[in-house]
């Protein structure tokens, strides 16, 4: 297995992704869809509004009534009725004519606009002064000016964000079909691993990949399933492995996949009933040591032990993946990043693509990245970092005072 | 009421957060704290690593042995020994000699760094060759390095992201002290309005800002309570205002808060005990109808009936009053935020703060901001936009090319 170990590109990695099967479907409530995948396509089957709307409280007129007013010369109009809310005017207005009527009122039949109440004064009982003129469809909302009837409005692999239950809610759909959340299995490996709740003898240390692992899954809209930790044991490896990818859309086992003394990663993997290995190490830093493997349908991924590696391809490899698996198009993909200036020059290797840690400062003008350099094995790093910025594999590092592209963390 | 709609500065509506409680604390589970506020401070108590740590696979030794080494002069190095995984080495390295270690293992007595394996041969079963020298503490953390003992690592009222809880982990904490997540009840009024699964007969139309606030308290870290619809009825209002109040930590009420023939919002909370009225209308632009009141130790806000004002009002307002009361530092609010080139002029007038929906559009070099113009009643606006672009109080809008901060929408 050893000799298998060249690198994969990374573009060449992530197209990997499509060949895996998505999730099944659901049919979930519309107040729990924020972050959901949608499953379907969504065709308006109405106008909306599907009634002239006011959108202001004031005076629905016909505009031409109002041409030419102003404060030395006020337009006279008739105002004889009121419009009820949520009620269809029984009246219609002619020229010279208004009916007062509330933010949210359906204009009466001869009506296209609405004077606000503010650019008025009442004269008496049944006129008023209107002050400035308006123009058709002011402070209005035509009917369809909203939504078209019969259009398609969301498409099957987007994520929904409150503004779109709010569509579905104006559609009348109390309910909408989404993808599945990935079940994604994570796994710690090694003899030295111990349990958040042990305290370690010297030379051992707690799971922090479990946790780190299982938080990023959240994020990216999976649910992490924690199957524990397995020592160096070829046999326990294998049977978790097999239990975890059952239970699971996609499995993350860290630790044990470098070209270590010992790689019992690979060596489980391959003994799994139609197993393929797909990768051994992709060409970037931190990283490198990633496994990808296909198990029958589902992905195999063995990730770096240490924790920044591991966070960093979760972030920049796996989530793809997973977004992938759970529906997600990837037109769709609307990755966080921002703009910032680099406060140092960082040094990078051509023919890999870098990670660079980066702490963001917000300025006057802009934003500036900080650097932070480490070893991947410090997690402080990571706490002082809000986003990564990507050095591409043909650039040989970033100048200081270069605007670089940061990919945000979620918080 | 009404001669009370005096426009309140939005630094100063910000300003008011600050005077109320925080929500009680509780104990959960490190794997479910990403985006939770921490309550405690995490000061630690052991030095990580707490032993000298390899961070690659190969061989550890004295820096010393290998200087000078080169392809051309290789450093001849005996291994007599092998350092098991997770265990204390019982030998100590001398001038000359080395260990094999694998990634994670521990450092013997004596040795100062590790050479990576690519960078040695085997001679016999115990000598190898290393053609690259080390400098002393490479491929390898040394104790405390990462985290010094004793050191404050995490503060109250930051927001706990995956790192953070690998952290915890690390230092052994399975569960952690954090804000409860906010109760914000929600409730729609007018007479207008209809439940989702209803069909609207003319004139009426279906509730959507249950649904997008809804979201928006998610997003925001908030538990949303959804009281339903109320028509325009005082004392319906009245009761369903007070329910809400009780069973959730802020109240927001949208639709029936402008200056109309009505607004019973106002009516029903200047009714309800020890209720207290901050300020009725904001400087901004939409969502200027704004009501903020204090009741007993609550905030009850009366929102917009439109759609985008009202999700604006929670993005640029309300949401910083959810973040404070749920126990987040201010100076820990990361807002994500990006900068983008305006494709078009967007006017603002001076002495409010504007809010322009805008798409964002990658380029080459950077992101393109694209106004998205509309009335503030279209959820169509909404659906195109990304975020928003803030245009300050003293401006008077922006030119077209100008680089403009971004506050983008959660997906």
């Amino acid at each position: 297995m050893k000799a298998f170990f060249k690198v994969t590109d990374l573009d060449a990695a992530l197209d990997l992704r499509f060949d895996f099967k998505r999730v099944e479907m659901e049919e979930i409530p519309i107040h729990a869809s924020t972050g959901r995948v949608l499953a379907e396509e969504i065709v308006s089957d109405v106008d909306l509004p599907d009634f002239p709307r006011a959108i202001m409280d004031g005076f629905a007129v016909r505009a031409a009534s109002t041409f030419g007013a102003s404060d030395g010369a006020p337009a006279f109009i008739t105002v004889p009725r009121t419009v009820a809310m949520g009620e269809t005017p029984s009246f219609s207005i002619g020229p010279g004519e208004a009916a007062k009527i509330s933010t949210g009122g359906m204009l009466p039949e001869g009506a296209d606009s609405v004077v606000m109440v503010e650019h008025t004064e009442a004269v008496d009982d049944e006129t008023i002064e209107v002050f400035k003129s308006v123009a058709p469809g002011q402070n209005m909302v035509a009917v369809g000016e909203d939504i078209r009837k019969n259009s398609t409005v969301l498409t099957a692999g987007q994520r929904l964000r409150p503004q779109e239950a709010g569509l579905l809610a104006a559609l009348g759909k109390p309910s909408v079909r989404v993808f599945k959340k990935p079940v994604i299995g994570i796994l710690s490996t090694g003899d030295e691993i111990i349990p958040v709740d042990e305290v370690p003898s010297t030379g051992k240390i707690r799971d922090i990949n479990s946790y780190t692992l299982a938080g990023q899954v959240v994020q990216a809209g999976g649910i992490p399933l924690q199957l524990g930790i397995v020592g160096d044991d070829y046999g326990a490896l294998l049977d978790l492995c097999a239990r975890g990818l059952e239970q699971s859309d996609m499995l993350l086992v860290s630790g044990g996949s470098s070209v270590g003394v010992r790689d019992y990663t690979v060596e489980a993997l391959s003994a799994l009933p139609d197993a393929n290995l797909l990768l051994h190490g992709i060409s970037i830093s931190p990283g490198k040591p990633t496994i990808l493997a296909r198990v029958g349908e589902k992905a195999f991924w063995g990730l770096p032990g240490h924790v920044v590696s591991a966070m960093v391809v979760l972030h920049a490899v796996v989530q793809p993946f997973i977004d992938h698996v759970g529906g997600l198009d990837s037109q769709h993909r609307r990755q966080l990043a921002c703009l910032a200036t680099l406060t140092r020059s960082v040094p990078s290797s051509q023919g890999r693509v870098d990670y660079i840690r980066v702490k963001l400062v917000e300025r006057e003008n802009g934003f500036l990245a900080e650097p932070i350099l480490g070893k991947s094995g410090l997690i402080n790093t990571m706490l002082k970092a809000d986003g990564l910025v990507k050095i591409d594999k043909h650039t040989e590092g970033l100048d200081e005072g270069m605007l670089a592209k940061v990919l945000l963390f979620a918080s």
